[in-house]
């Protein structure tokens, strides 16, 4: 970013910009996965975040499809916001011993991602269309539908089984 | 923390620990939102603002009668979390000329600090049900209620009006 100059002048900046802020999110949420599959302990908790593995990278792609839609180039900004949630995953986690209770975390952490995704996806979709771009919020609109998808296996899986064995 | 123990060994522990990371959010984002009124341009964006900060000093009251409900202490842990989405709200800021652009950002980042109060009192909800204090999540359900309903309003605006603005 400009030392001397605003960077973003319209709104298909912000687009742009907030489009190399979910980029960067998406690809941090990429490399964070590997490290709560294995310290999750449950099998349910263990398969779902392997298979939202899977769709991250898909996600990934997606970006990279609208990026090129858009005629700019895929690069990433820094993301404070999902840096923080990281850091603040691997924090609690180094406090937890129990491995039920360590579940429990490991799933809140997961819905926090899920939900700064949701509230991006949902910007990004409602200025895509503003800016005259349906193709691309069409594209962007399955990431969402994904996102919410998982974060709602998160909130059944906790509440039908992790949270109570955590209590136990 | 402690440096040769783990602090968190019960979902009672995890729940006291993340009410102290939404007291701390809650309180950060009293001293946040000023300043997020003074750069909207638009009327109904800065009352709004002006009506959520309202909103949140009764929050942390709330979020304080739970800890008093609870029997333990009222205070805070840092959460990098919310320090995340704030530094991001004030870096994008800086980066916009246009009025109308960047109330279409301001409402973007007010959206990604509801959803990380929203999912965050949904967790505490969850395990405050968990461990029979039912009383607990009542209290705290208010909070997610006009947490949600603050969400929506935002996502009205945006589309009934402030999108439109910033394209023009």
């Amino acid at each position: 970013m400009g030392f001397f100059t605003k960077d973003i002048a319209t709104l298909d900046d912000l687009f742009v910009h907030t489009l190399r802020d979910i980029y960067y999110a998406e690809k941090k949420i990429a490399k964070t996965l590997p490290g709560m599959i294995d310290k999750a302990s449950d099998e349910m908790l263990k398969a779902g975040f392997e298979r939202h593995l899977d769709q991250t990278h898909g996600h990934i792609e997606r970006v990279e499809k609208v990026f090129k839609m858009h005629g700019v180039e895929a690069s990433a900004v820094n993301c404070p916001a999902i840096d923080g949630i990281v850091e603040e995953t691997d924090e609690i986690s180094d406090e937890i011993e129990d491995d039920a209770v360590l579940d429990a975390a490991l799933i809140a952490a997961a819905q926090a991602v899920e939900h700064y995704e949701i509230t991006r996806y949902g910007s990004l979709i409602a200025w895509a269309k503003m800016l005259g771009r349906e193709d691309c919020a069409s594209v962007l609109a399955q990431n969402l539908a994904e996102e919410k998808a998982t974060d709602k296996e998160l909130t059944q899986l906790a509440e039908s089984k992790i949270n109570m064995k955590s209590a136990a």
